[in-house]
């Protein structure tokens, strides 16, 4: 049994661990077939904001672990990109290409309505910002929205902008510069993220190896940069020598040999979660790997989205995310002042914003 | 696992067996303490209303297996009070007696207040008027209250007064007239509702015949109406020579051994859940005896504290209460034609009206 409260309860550790969820909510239209579950980590900062994850989960249990798992995260996120919001998240269990339908997006839009604003949804895996225009016509609030509709667009440009300034605050740390030119950095994955992320890099002067499953992908992004190095698979890009790897495909690339294996002093990418276990984030300190915490350097996607809340302006959250720079050398400072690796350094800091910062609501003005 | 959309799960049968709720909201604070989980059976007639349980449940499956029984039944006793009300409920996880706080309370009326009125709580077992008072600092979506805070009082009032209505129906039927003179009627349990249910009675004319558990209870009821006969128990109750069995006590008064022993032909009290188990409704009618629903006769306490909602008015309250005479009669003449039992006709016209009604609110009118 998923225990959503995290209450003592045998084998209800793996799902809610110690974290306690300040609302979760089930919403079922059976017409539709809507069934979903939005999850809010907590509001200490403001409104909860995460993306809808539109998935064919086998059981309400993995997508309850799922959703409890990805909000705790936005939590995290927000609060070190220095957002006004908590973190929340949604998931919508079925067949996003079986299942997506006008009537059930716009059922979804008024169970996010019915929370009067403590969440805002935007787009994540199985949802477009074409679909959060139709949630849209039920909710007031929707980011992720098209650009016709006022929307950011695709938050993958600030996203790779964001990882970019998380390395240079690495390379400013490690070799007291934050010029990446000379260094030799290895993408992982060139989709949406990873090809921008390589623009930036060719551009500052970076030695760029890439690899991808995606021929394609490799293909399109050597027709832009001829002189990016292609290796064949993520085996051989982690066992280059490499100053900088950056893990921009699936999540889970911190596993126990690829961190023996890396040559790399620096890891810093786009992937979500990707340290494969707790203890990575100890192991690459041993090693001298310095890790940027995932969550804090791709941040630059929800930045972008987030600024729909105000009337979305592309150089506002442009400037927010280049404060990703600042944010990540903070966290390398205090990581090593208190002798932890920067993730959980990280974790600390956030945790610390929530904690002070959203006491201050307890100050008293009229509503 | 219990499944709260009632997905197809092995083990899930038991709690949401084929009803599909269409929200369910786990609330958690961690400093006040605070669990609580608000089902929202569904909302084709209006705002979800239902009171808040605050009990020690052993695990959150037990708390949510009630909650969503009792948020499905309370949308069938609000479609057939013919209140503008969909059905919800809620609990609070927790002894009442040493878990009870202003802060939980508090922290509870915010999560009530964060579903903008789709859901109005209310008393329920734990919690009290006073009680009612200290969530409504925090929402506006509260019933239940104080006189002294505009609310209905004790909605046993009505409760009592209704189950008296449906049982003039039950004898209009049974006997060609609405009166209990010269009938002689069982009434288990003389607390906060059969006490006053016994005061119409005896009013009426009625031959009055009690028993319950506590002796205080019947002592104050016979200091009131010396005329009434006290039988030692619920055994000897049910076996007496009777016309009308009224259990106003615990749920399941009707199992497989007391309707075999029952010599009444009527059976029309103020509890909840009398049937003990799925056919008992069908052993009722195979012997001859006419059951007025539950949820149909003790629907005056939801009248009363629904009336809140306009501003409290006991006069309007008991108007609408003294319609349960007419749905009752109702249900008898349908459950004949249709050669199904009183709890089937009950369910099938409650059903109609959530449909029927609840549909009409497609029609546009600009919000």
């Amino acid at each position: 049994m998923t225990d959503v409260f995290g209450l003592s309860h045998k084998d209800a550790g793996s799902v809610t661990g110690q974290t306690r969820h300040e609302q979760v909510v089930f919403c079922s239209d059976e017409r539709s077939g809507l069934r979903a579950i939005i999850a809010i980590h907590n509001t200490a900062l403001g409104p909860a904001l995460g993306g809808t994850r539109f998935y064919p989960y086998e059981s309400e249990q993995a997508a309850l672990a799922d959703v409890l798992n990805l909000s705790r995260a936005m939590a995290y996120k927000n609060a070190l990109a220095g957002l006004d919001l908590g973190g929340g998240k949604a998931v919508i269990i079925g067949d996003p290409a079986a299942d997506k339908s006008e009537a059930l997006l716009r059922a979804y839009g008024r169970f996010v309505q019915s929370l009067g604003g403590r969440y805002f949804t935007a787009c994540d895996v199985g949802t477009y910002s074409e679909d959060m225009d139709v949630v849209a016509r039920e909710s007031s609030y929707v980011t992720g929205r098209t650009l016709a509709h006022g929307g950011a667009g695709d938050s993958s440009i600030l996203t790779a902008y964001g990882v970019f300034q998380g390395m240079r605050a690495a390379a400013e740390h490690s070799w007291g510069s934050p010029s990446l030119r000379g260094r030799r950095v290895g993408v992982e994955g060139v989709g949406k993220v990873g090809h921008r992320l390589v623009d930036h890099l060719v551009e500052d002067g970076a030695e760029v190896v890439v690899c991808d499953v995606s021929e394609r992908a490799v293909e399109r992004l050597v027709g832009r940069h001829p002189q990016v190095r292609v290796v064949a698979d993520r085996l051989e890009l982690t066992a280059s020598a490499l100053d900088v790897y950056a893990p921009c495909a699936l999540g889970g690339a911190l596993d126990d040999d690829t961190v023996a294996r890396l040559s790399a002093t620096v890891v810093c990418g786009g992937a979500n979660n990707q340290l494969g276990h707790p203890g990575v984030e100890k192991q690459l300190a041993d090693r001298g790997i310095l890790y940027a915490p995932d969550y804090v350097v791709n941040a630059g996607g929800v930045i972008q989205v987030a600024d729909e809340i105000e009337g979305f302006n592309m150089d506002r959250a442009r400037a927010k995310a280049t404060q990703i720079y600042d944010t990540t050398l903070k966290i390398f400072s205090s990581a090593a002042e208190d002798g932890v690796p920067p993730a959980v350094a990280a974790d600390r800091l956030a945790e610390r914003r929530m904690s002070e910062v959203g006491r201050i609501r307890g100050i008293w003005l009229g509503h």
